[in-house]
């Protein structure tokens, strides 16, 4: 029973804690402290359950939640870079590549191949399912930073209307609904100064 | 755009970030904190993941994941009760019902009779789908005890191995292999001193 397969799993699953020690830029909605990765990746989760509907190609749900699950691993290694941080931005992917070959490979051979796939198909961007989680990945934060007043905006005042838009409209390839309650709301923020025009 | 149903959607969702602030009795592995609900829930989704092929019929993966993301929502209002609390756990059902019905209904209606629905299924743990994502619950906290030297059975000493064992014999319902691996590290950590006999 104490075979090396389930040995390398647990393994890895413990490593997994590390995930719930990366600190995100964005500031908690009824707290004041900074999320962690690892619970900023079941909101995502549970963003995909709620929104499935806006996504206006069929998609395999299954899968886009596999690399919502796995997507930030990488950041055990490499860190959380903040959205706006176009100089890191540069070097985060090649960082990120090789977190991701160091912590799938903790796995069983099969296994972070099919993990590495899922990270590369995610950061590729190009399947309806990666375009449904990067949605994901980028509606949420801006649900909980309009929600908030502006908590995340107003500590990094650099990030003006134009930053926000141009980050999210990727979110319209997919979820052209989502963008728009975004590009109404973001109005919204500006009129209410949560963020600077 | 701005209609009633996107926006209980866009409300349940920002709802959801109190999760975050609802700590439970496990103590983190690298760090001394304890853990939150949010953070937990993601563990346990990269767990069925890894640990798919444990399950010894067949099961509909998308569904187990679905149950595994709301599980733990009711907590917002319930709170979390400590496993190995029984007086808490007698009326534990019917409080996290009542939380069930109030914030799944914030949702449109469909999706609220939905998500009751996954959590229902997942408390009954009678599916294969329940039993592998309330295996998971149990497995990973475990993983997390032993791997660091049991720093939760420490903070409790009430808990003996016994209890232990007699929470996690379900796992076997549905991953015997897991369920073996978990009693051979029960023993060491009995050995190691982890957890008293």
């Amino acid at each position: 029973m104490r075979n090396e397969r389930i040995s390398q799993q647990i393994n890895f699953l413990s490593t997994m804690d590390h995930l719930k020690d990366v600190y995100r830029r964005t500031v908690l909605i009824f707290s004041d402290r900074k999320e962690n990765t690892a619970e900023h990746t079941w909101h995502l989760l549970v963003a995909a359950l709620v929104l499935r509907e806006y996504a206006e190609v069929k998609i395999d749900l299954l899968h886009s939640l596999e690399m919502l699950i796995v997507h930030d691993i990488v950041e055990i290694d490499a860190g959380d870079v903040f959205a706006y941080d176009t100089d890191s931005h540069k070097s985060k992917y090649e960082k990120e590549a090789i977190a991701a070959k160091k912590l799938f490979g903790l796995l069983p051979r099969d296994q972070a191949d099919y993990f590495l796939g899922l990270w590369i198909e995610f950061e590729a961007k190009e399947t309806p399912e990666a375009k449904f989680a990067a949605a994901m990945d980028r509606f949420v934060p801006f649900v909980q930073n309009f929600i908030s007043q502006g908590k995340t905006w107003k500590e990094n005042p650099d990030v003006r209307k134009q930053n926000v838009l141009t980050r999210n409209t990727q979110i319209g390839e997919i979820c052209p609904t989502l963008l728009k309650w975004l590009q109404e709301s973001l109005d919204e923020a500006v009129q209410r100064n949560y963020i600077q025009e």
